[in-house]
């Protein structure tokens, strides 16, 4: 028998049901010994996570969490594993973290699952032209009236922005419709790439290539406004944008005024800043499907977030490797 | 080495290539002999089609061909496997078929891929309420003025109707998205729904539990209005139904009456008739989704009809069974 781990929970009571479904936190509980923050109050500070975190081999931060700073994790000696149950981790570790080689996991992949699946509908839907179908009946004609024609997704050329783990669950989602699919990510390599079942490309090509453009890059310097004036004239009559991503990947003047000539869609899930204004001309322009950041997992979906924090915590717990840890390297390439 | 097969390909000139990849005509080629109808008018009457079959084993016929009558049919004498390549053979079969024992096929399984495809994108889209919360964001809203609050696809409960070819493949599509499957088919069993990972429900059962409704029933006399002003009230608030089958299964008059009421959704690709009038309310109810007869295969989707009949052939060719044979008994069940 492994000694049993003490595990500290960081997010509020009030929080614990919105990411651990029952059967996932009782797992949690064999695990080891849960000690949970019992504010109802989203916000711990410093000195709370201190107190919760004093006998700690494992600790469990999600949104709104205080960062695992030098000063706090300086009382936590048994501390090993920090698991954050949420997507970015950047807002809840510390150099001292790294410092002490802690094992950091992210639940990024487990937001991912849902924004993929988002990604696939709206994939299909541009794939057979159905928006503008949807466009030309709704203005009295029928197939003959549609501005793009209609269209299968097999044999289409999809251009994937990013093999995250949104862009990597896409490409899985994809397999069964026999779509045509070009990469473009700096990080992969073209053994990966094979091994993904896609084509590298560079973003110049893949715009001008691709008929239905899916971004999901992350939001870090070297990727704002990625899609801009000059390269949105390269993008093909009738194709469509879709960001599920982040609105800063878009340089949203440029698209509007691509918008404004009606050879192409965009359907944004996000914008920069969100909401948009209330007169923003996303919000009034046909072609431009925009939803309120809603791609990823608001409701049952946000329990797997559990799931794979439990599983994380499974694996520590028998000395086998984290399925999604986060590394110091890994940081100026992810949101 | 099998005596060489003679294959009697009805479907005019101009056709073969919408159906057929050059691959998949050539390996036609290498099972046996075509003889083909030369011309590029659709229409062929039953004297060409009885020259055409003098010395076949095998006829494709597709849309448009003449049935194959028992006049025709008297004149081939070898006449044995009968693969038609498009949707219902209904229009090209006879009596006389059935009597003499020829293998009929459909391509029905070919075309379904596509419809089934575009419908999981409307289910994807539908769960999440993405129409509903595009509509909020044109009218100046975020995710707080949307009429439905957004969901995730994991655990929902999606409602099935017609455990048909287009059913079955959205019900394979949908396993990667943990949702939860209610079917409505009289002719599927318990045995058989176990199998599929579906749970069999009444038409009111699902009509009343499930988030998202889909159809696929054959539009036969049982079905006409199948969803009308009595169950239509089953249907909970914010639901959606998708239909990408046959117009005929819904009365349309009960459902532009409740879609007034905007507590559901309705995205028809469907109706009755096709197009409906200019001035049809599906035509302004922001509420529906109303697109051409586009769901199904369009365009490079439908060369998957060319690989079928193919198949179909290889198999004859080899002495093994069909994969989609339509027999006399399912005509009634079928469109």
């Amino acid at each position: 028998m492994p000694t049993r781990l003490s595990i500290a929970v960081l997010p509020p009571k009030a929080m614990i049901p919105t990411l651990f479904r029952p059967a996932t936190w009782e797992k949690l509980a064999a695990y080891g010994t849960v000690v949970q923050n019992k504010s109802d109050d989203c916000n711990l500070d410093e000195a709370g996570a201190k107190t919760l975190l004093a006998d700690a081999d494992v600790v469990i931060t999600s949104w709104g969490s205080p960062p695992m700073s030098a000063e706090v994790i300086s009382h936590a000696a048994k501390f090993r594993l920090h698991c954050h149950a949420a997507g970015s981790v950047k807002p809840v570790v510390s150099d001292a973290e790294w410092e002490r080689g802690i094992i950091v996991t992210s639940a990024a992949a487990a937001i991912a699952v849902g924004v993929a699946e988002t990604t696939l509908g709206w994939i299909i839907i541009a794939a057979k032209q159905a928006l503008t179908a949807n466009e030309a009946t709704h203005r009295g004609g029928w197939k003959e009236q549609m501005r793009f024609p209609a269209g299968d997704l097999t044999g289409r050329k999809i251009g994937i922005v990013g093999a995250s783990h949104v862009g990597r669950n896409v490409i899985n989602l994809l397999k069964p419709h026999e779509v045509e699919i070009l990469l473009y990510d700096p990080y992969v390599s073209e053994a990966e790439a094979t091994q993904l079942g896609v084509r590298k490309a560079s973003l110049d090509e893949l715009l001008r290539n691709a008929e239905i453009i899916s971004l999901h890059a992350p939001s870090i310097s070297e990727t704002r406004h990625m899609i801009n004036r000059n390269n949105l004239k390269l993008v093909q009559d009738g194709a469509t944008i879709i960001n599920t991503a982040r609105g800063s990947l878009i340089d949203e003047t440029a698209l509007v005024e691509e918008l404004k000539t009606r050879r192409i869609w965009a359907i944004l899930d996000v914008t920069d800043p969100e909401p948009p204004a209330p007169d923003h001309p996303f919000r009034k322009l046909s072609n431009c499907i925009l939803t309120p950041h809603i791609a990823g997992t608001v409701k049952t979906g946000r329990l797997r977030i559990g799931d794979y924090v439990a599983e994380e915590v499974r694996r520590f717990a028998r000395g086998e490797p984290q399925r999604y840890r986060v590394t110091r390297e890994m940081l100026s390439r992810i949101a």
